[in-house]
C-alpha cells in the first residue's frame, strides 16, 4: 500500500441511505483531519432517506467503478432500508468490501449496513450488532449478534441505529487510528 | 374451524408495502369472489410505496390485535423494503403467520415478503423464491431458493417482484382453491 500523509476513508453507499448515518460519521472523521470520500454505483449524487421521507442529496466523490480499495485506510457502510438492499446485489460493491476485509482494514457498518457484509461473506464468527430487524439474518449467517450500542471485533465496528451514533463514531475513529488488524487477514 | 360459505383471505401488511403487490393480488382474489381483509398493526390505514415514492393509502379492515387466524382460509404478505422490515420485528405478526403455517393453510409472499417467514421460522427445507436481495438470507435460513417467477411448495407460494404478479396471482388462487395442505401440519 502506498504511504500517505493523511488517512482516507471510503463511505460506500447507494440511494436511500439514512441521512444522519452518513453525515454524522463523515463529519466526525473530517473533524479529526481524515479525508472522506463518498463512493457509489450512482454517479453525480446519492439521495438520503431522512426518517420518513427522501432527504438531502450528497455528491458522489468517486464512482465505484473507478475506486480502488488500496487507496483507502478504512470503509464505512451507512444504513437505511433501501441502500444496503441495493448494494448487497452489486458484485462490484461486494468485492470492494471484501478487499478491505482481506487486508485487515477497519470496517464500520450501522443499522441495515451489515446486510452488505452478509453477502460479502465476512460475518461468520464475528461479534456484531445491527438494526434489530436483521438480527436473524446475521445469526443465520454465523455472526455472534449482541444487543449493544457499539460492538467491535477485529476492526469490524457495528451499531444498531442513529441513536448509537456518538458511541459508533468514537469507536470507528479509534479503530481507524489503530490501522490494520493483522489477525483478520485470512 | 367454523364453516363459511365464502373463502376469506388475510393480507398482513405495514406501512411501505409495494403498492401493486397488494392491490393486484387483492383484486385478483376479489374477482373470484374471495373476501379479502387488510390486517395491520396500524389502525385506520396503511400507506403504500409506489416504485420510488410514497403511494396510496389503503384502509385497514382489522387491526392485527383483533384478528384471529382461525377466521381466514389463507394469508398473503406483500413486499416492499419497509413493510416486511417492520412486520418481522412484531411478535404478534409472527405468531399470526405461524398459525396459518401450523394449520396447513395457503401462505403467499412476494418480493421482500418472505423476510417475515424467516423470522416466523417456517422456511427451512421449503422450495422458495424472493426478491434477489434477500436470497442469501433465505438460503442461510434453510430454504431451497430458486430463481423462478413463482414457486409453490406445500401451499407456500412465493414470487420475486411485481413483474411476476400474473403468475403469482394465478398460483395463489389455485392454492387457495385447494385449501388445507395436510402434509405441512407439524
Amino acid at each position: 500500500m502506498e504511504k500517505r500523509n493523511q488517512l482516507k476513508v471510503a463511505i460506500l453507499t447507494e440511494n436511500g441511505f439514512e441521512q444522519s448515518e452518513l453525515t454524522s460519521p463523515k463529519q466526525a472523521m473530517e473533524e479529526k483531519g481524515i479525508a472522506v470520500e463518498v463512493i457509489s454505483p450512482q454517479t453525480g449524487e446519492v439521495k438520503a432517506w431522512d426518517k420518513d421521507n427522501w432527504g438531502i442529496s450528497v455528491p458522489v466523490d468517486k464512482p465505484l467503478s473507478e475506486a480502488r480499495a488500496a487507496d483507502y485506510d478504512a470503509i464505512f457502510l451507512p444504513g437505511g432500508v433501501m441502500n444496503p438492499d441495493k448494494l448487497r446485489q452489486n458484485k462490484e460493491a461486494l468485492e470492494f468490501v471484501r478487499a478491505f476485509h482481506e487486508s485487515g482494514k477497519p470496517i464500520g457498518a450501522i443499522c441495515h449496513g451489515p446486510q452488505v457484509l452478509i453477502d460479502a461473506g465476512i460475518v461468520r464468527g464475528k461479534g456484531m450488532t445491527s438494526y434489530p430487524a436483521i438480527r436473524t439474518d446475521l445469526v443465520n449467517a454465523g455472526a455472534n449478534w449482541v444487543d449493544r450500542e457499539v460492538v467491535t471485533d477485529q476492526g469490524l465496528v457495528t451499531s444498531r441505529s442513529p441513536a448509537d451514533l456518538d458511541a459508533f463514531n468514537a469507536k470507528l475513529l479509534e479503530e481507524i487510528g489503530e490501522g490494520i488488524h493483522e489477525e483478520r487477514i485470512p
